[in-house]
C-alpha cells in the first residue's frame, strides 16, 4: 500500500469507499472507548469489567498513535512541520500523548477522563457534515456575538437587581452578586431548577422579566441562525450539483448564462447497485439524469439500459400519470433529481430543455407503446 | 359492496366521502381504546369500569383483524405478499396479534398496555397531513444528525466535566459518568429539573455553559425545520393548487410557459353546499375560479348560477370597493382564490389575463348597473 | 351625536381620532377592572380598598352594558339580530349579564372572577393588531395541528412507556398512565417541575429521549410560525402601502403594470404634527413622498411647504451625503419612504420614475445651490 | 490633539484605529470595574481585596466624568445643551454623579450597586454592533408588542383558572389571583421552578395546556425576530458593500442599473497586513476585488503586487482548479469576496462584467503559463 493511498484514505473529505470505511472504523473504536471511559467511573463496571475498558483505551491511544504517524509519514516532504503545528495535527498529538503518559504513571484515573473529551475531537473532526455545519457559525457570528453581549449585560443587570431585592431575605443564594447569578442564568436560559427563587414581590416580579428576556434571547438566536442557516444550505446544495450538473451532456448544451439557473432545480442522490430507483403503477413525481453508473428499465419484451448521460422518468412528468415501467440501479449510481414542481417552472425558463425532454418521452411513448416506455 | 370500492374507503390518501367517515370512525375507536387502556391503569377506575374498557379493547382488537383481513382480500392477487411484509402491513398484524395473544393468555397487564402504544401508530398512519410532514424530515435530515451529533458530543463532553468537578461532592449524583448524564441533558434540553445540581463554583459556571449550548442547539434545529418546512409548504401547495388549475379553461389558455406562475399565486379552496363565500357590502380582498360546484350570486332582480371555469368577485378588485353581491355555494365547490396582493402582482405578469378579468368586469358592470353585479 | 358617528367610535377598525381615544379609554377602564379583580382576591388588600374593587367592577359592567345596547341601537335596523347573535355580540352580553347577576345574589365571589376573564377576550376584540396576527393561524393551521397530534402522540406512547418503567418503583406518581402524564408533559415541554423524575435507568433513559423531542416539536412549531408570519406581513405591509402609493401621483404615472413592483418598497409612516422627519447634516438612507398633510422644510432664506404628492429627502439618496436641511411636519402627516436601499434597486427597475426624481434634485440643488436644499 | 481629532476617538461609529483602541480599552475599564463592583459584594473578596474594587470602581468614575467633559467640551458651539439633554448625555451623567454622591456620603453600598448597573448602559452605548441590532426591533416590534399582549391575557386567564381551581387546596400558593401569578409565569415561559405545582386533575389539564401555550408564543416570537432580522440582514450587508463597490471602477463600468444586483453578490472583507488570503494549491471557491491597500501575488519568477480596482483569484473559478499561486496582504485591505456560487449566477445575469474577468484569467495564465498564474 502506497503513501499516497494512505493519505486518500486518511483525507477527512475523501469520498472513496475506503475513506468511508475508514471513517466508520475510526468511529466505532473510539465510540467504544468513549463508552470504556464512561463506564470505568462507575465502580460495580470497573470492578466487573475493567480490564476490557483498559484494553479499549489503550487500544484507542495505539491508533492515535498510529495515525498520527502516518499523517505525518503522509504529509508532502516540506509540509512535516506544517502539519504538525496545524489544529489537526496538534489535537491529533494530545490526543494520545497526555493520555498515554496519565495512563503510565497510574495517575489519578480522573486526569484520564479529561483527557478523553479530546476524543470527542477527534471523532466530530472526521465528521463530515459537522465541517459543512461549521461554516454556518461565522456566517451569522457578529450576529450571534451581539446577541450574546445583550444576553450578558441582562444576566448581570438581573443579577444585580435579584441580590438587591433577594438579598436581605436569603442572604445565602442571594447574598451576593456572583451568588445571585447562578439563579439568574437558570432563569434566563428557561432552565428553572428551582432550587432558588425569589420571595418577595419585587424579584419575583424581576423574575417573571427574566423569563420573558430569555424567551426573548432565545428567539433572537433562532432567528439569526435560522437565516444563515438558509443561506449556507443554498450555497452548499448548489456546490454538490454543480459538479453534477457539468457531467451531463444535456445541460452543457443549454450555454453558461443559463446552467446556474438548472443546478438551483436539480437535486442529487446517490443509489447503491439493485435498488429500485422508482416502481411501475406508482405515481410519479420527479424524473431522472444519470451522472455515473448504469440504470435497467424493466419494459417488455426486453429491458434498456441507460448509461450517464441519459435520463428517465419523464413520461409520468409529461402525461401526468403513473410510472410506466419500474427502473433499477445495476450498478452504484449517481443521479440528479428533478422535482415535477421544478419541472414546470422549467417549462417557462428552459422551453428549449423542455422540448428535448418532451420529444424524447414521446419518441419512447410511440416506440414501446403508451404503459410501456418509462 | 365490491372489494374495490372497500380498497378504495380502507386507501389513506383517498379523499372520497366513504373513506373520510371510515377514517373519522376509525380515528374515534382507537382513540376510545387507547383512552380505556390509560384509565384501566388506574385501580379507581379499573374496578368501577373495568368491563366496559375491557370491551374496547376487545373492540379495537377485532377492528385490526378485520381490517387486516380486509387489506389482504383486497391486495391485488399476486401482491398479498407483497403488503403483507411492507410496514403497513406489519404494523397492521402486530398491532393485534401480539395483544389478543396477551389478553387471551391473561398476562401482566403491562404488557398489554405496552401493544396499546402500536395503537398510535396506527392512528398516525391514517392521517393525511402527518405523511405530508413527514417529507419535510428527510429533506433536511443530514442537517438534524449533524446538529444531534454536536448536542451528543457536548452532553458527553459536559458529563465528563461535570463528573471531574462534581464528583468529590456530591458522588450520589455526580459519582461516575453515566450517573452525571441525567444532570446534563436535563440541563443541556433547558428542562432543569432541579434534583441535582452543581454546587461547585467551577460545576455551575460549567452549568451556565451548559445551558447557553442548550439554547443554541435548540435554535439551530428551529433554524434548520424552519428552513425546510418552508421548502416543503411551497411544494405541497404547489402540487395541490396545479391539478386544479389544469381544470379551469382561462388559465389553459395563457400557455404552458407562464402557467407555473400563476399557479404559485392561487390558493384552493373547499366550500360546503349552502355556504356563504362572500357577503354583500363587505370589503373584498380576493376573487374566485370556479374549478367544480355551482355557485348562485344573489343579484336583483334574478339570481344568476356560475359553474365550473367562471370565475366571479372580481369587481372588487378591479373597483377596489366593497363586495356588489352575495354569493351562496348551492353545492359542494372547489374554488381556486386569488388574493387582492397576487391580482395586482399579477396585472404586470399576465397582464393579458387581467385584461379579460377586467373586461368581463366592466361587461357584468354594464349588464346590471354598478353596486348590482358581482 | 349622531348615531352613526357613534356606530364609527365602536368600530374597531376605524382610525378616527374619537374612535382610537375610545379605545384608549376602554381599554384602560378595563384593565382597571380586571386589576381590581385580580386584587380583590388578596384578603388584605380586599379589607382595606374593597369598595373601591367593587366600584371599578361595577363601573365596568355599566360600560359593557352601555356599549351592548349602543352597539344594538346603532345596527342597521335589519341587523340587530344578526349583531346580536355574531360572536362579537354574544362576548359582549356575557361579558356583563352572568356576572352582574353574580354580583347580585351574592354569589361566591370565585364565580365573579371566572367571568372577569371575559373582559380580558373584550380587551383583545379591540386590539387592531391582534386581528391581524389572528391571521397569520389559520394559513398555517393544518400543519401547526399535525405537529399537535405528533405531540399527542409522542407524549402518550411516553407515558405509557414511562408507566411501564417506574410504575413499580414509585406508585404514587407513575402509578397510572394518567398519573404518568404529569411528569411526560412536563418534560415534554421542557418545563420541569422536577416535583417528579424517572429514577431507574430505563426511565432516565427515555426523559432524554422525551426531552429532545420536546426541542424537535418546539422547533418544528416555530419554523411553520416563521413561515406563515413571513408570508403574512408581507400581504399585510403590501395592502396598506398600496391605498397610499394611489394617492401619490409620481406613482400613477408609471402605470398599473408596475405600481406592485413600487409597492412592495415603500413603507408608510405616519408622523404627528410639529415632528422633525429629517435633521440637517445627519445621514440621510431614505427619502419620503407626502400621501396627506404638510411638510416645512426650513431652508434660507425662507422656508419651503411641500403638501400631498411632493417628496423629499431625496438629495441625500442622489449625492450620497447628509441632509441639506432640516424638514418639520406643520400638520399630521401621512408619508411613504424609500429606503435608500430599494432606491437603489429602483433604478434598475424603474429608470423612468428614478430619472423624475433625479431631475427634481438637480433642480433644487441648483435653485438653492448645493448645502441649501433638501 | 485637537479637540476634532478627541471628538473623531468619542465617535462609537468611528472605524479610525485610535476610535477602536479608546472602545477597546474603555471596555476593559468598565468590564474590570463592573466584576469589581459583583466581587465586591462577596464579604470574603470584600475584606481580602476591598481597596482594590474601589480603587477600579473611582477610576471608572473619574473616566466617566473625563469622557463627559471632553464631550461637551468637543460639542459644536450651539449644541452643548442639544447633547446634554440627548439620551447619550444624560446616561453619561447618570453615569457617575449618583454613584460619585452615593460613595461619598457613605451610603449603603447596595445603592453604589444599583448605579452600577448604568455602567452596563455605557458599555453597550459603544458597542457598533448592538445599534444595527437595535434596529431589528423596530422593524417589527408592532408585532412583539402584539404577541406580548396575548401573552398577557393568557397568562392572567390561566392565573385566574389556577386560583379557582387550586386555591382551595393549596391556600398559600394559590390563595388569590396575584399569587397564583407566580406559577402561572414560571410555566408559561416553560421555566418550570417546581416550587409550586397544581395538584387538582383541573389544575394539571390546566399546566399541560398553559405549557403548549408556552410553546406557541416562543415560537411566534421566534418565527417574528426571524422574519425581522432577515431583512434587516440584508439591509445592513448591501449598505456596507455598496460604499465599497462604488470605488472598484470595474463595477462603475457596468451601469447605475445593475450595480444594485452585484453589490449582492459581494461582501466586504478586512485583511491585516501580512495575512495570507489564499494560498497555493488549496481549492479555490471565491475571487477578490481590492477596494484598498496592496496584495502580492507570490508567483515566479517575481512577485505581482496588485492595488485599490485589481482583481485576484479568478482563475480558480474560470478553470474550476486549485489556487495556482498565493496571495499575502502586504498593507492592511480592504477587499470584496465574490463567491463561485455568485460568480456562476453572474455568468447570466451579468455577461460582460464575466467576459472582463474571464479575458483577464486567460491573459494571466498565457503570460505566466498556468499553474503559475493566480
Amino acid at each position: 500500500m502506497t503513501l499516497g493511498r494512505i493519505a486518500g484514505i486518511l483525507d477527512s473529505t475523501s469520498g472513496s469507499r475506503e475513506a468511508r470505511l475508514f471513517r466508520a472504523a475510526h468511529g466505532i473504536v473510539f465510540g467504544a472507548a468513549i463508552l470504556a471511559l464512561a463506564l470505568d467511573t462507575v465502580p460495580r463496571f470497573a470492578e466487573s469489567h475493567g480490564a476490557l475498558f483498559k484494553a479499549l483505551m489503550v487500544l484507542a491511544l495505539v491508533l492515535c498513535a498510529v495515525e498520527y504517524a502516518l499523517h505525518l509519514a503522509t504529509a508532502p516532504a516540506a509540509a512535516y512541520w506544517r502539519w504538525a503545528v496545524s489544529p489537526a495535527g496538534i489535537i491529533d498529538l494530545i490526543s494520545f500523548v497526555p493520555m498515554a503518559v496519565a495512563l503510565a504513571v497510574a495517575a489519578d484515573s480522573r486526569v484520564v477522563n479529561l483527557f478523553g473529551i479530546l476524543w470527542l475531537i477527534k471523532l466530530v473532526r472526521y465528521s463530515h457534515g459537522m465541517t459543512i455545519l461549521a461554516r454556518v457559525i461565522p456566517g451569522v457570528g457578529e450576529w450571534l456575538l451581539n446577541v450574546f453581549l445583550a444576553f450578558l449585560v441582562v444576566l448581570f443587570a438581573a443579577a444585580t437587581l435579584a441580590y438587591l431585592f433577594e438579598g436581605k431575605t436569603q442572604p445565602d443564594t442571594f447574598g451576593s452578586i456572583p451568588a445571585a447569578l447562578w439563579w439568574t442564568v437558570a432563569t434566563l436560559t428557561t432552565t428553572g431548577y428551582g432550587d432558588t427563587t425569589p420571595v418577595t414581590p419585587a424579584g419575583r416580579m424581576l423574575a417573571g422579566i427574566v423569563m420573558i428576556c430569555g424567551i426573548a434571547v432565545f428567539a433572537l438566536w433562532a432567528g439569526i441562525l435560522a437565516t444563515g442557516f438558509a443561506e449556507e444550505t443554498r450555497r452548499y446544495n448548489f456546490l454538490k450539483t454543480w459538479d453534477l450538473v457539468a457531467k451531463v451532456p444535456l445541460f452543457k448544451s443549454i450555454g453558461a448564462g443559463t446552467i446556474a439557473e438548472v443546478t438551483r432545480l436539480l437535486r442529487p442522490r446517490e443509489t447503491p447497485a439493485g435498488a429500485e430507483v422508482m416502481h411501475k403503477d406508482e405515481p410519479g413525481d420527479c424524473m431522472y439524469f444519470i451522472v455515473s453508473g448504469e440504470i435497467e428499465i424493466q419494459i417488455q419484451p426486453r429491458p434498456v439500459r441507460l448509461g450517464a448521460g441519459d435520463f428517465f422518468g419523464e413520461i409520468a412528468l409529461v402525461v401526468d400519470g403513473p410510472r410506466t415501467a419500474t427502473a433499477v440501479a445495476t450498478t452504484p449510481c449517481m443521479l440528479l433529481v428533478l422535482d415535477i414542481v421544478d419541472f414546470r417552472a422549467l417549462i417557462s425558463r428552459e422551453p428549449d430543455l423542455v422540448k428535448v425532454i418532451e420529444a424524447e418521452a414521446a419518441r419512447r411513448m410511440v416506440q414501446t407503446g403508451p404503459g410501456r416506455a418509462v
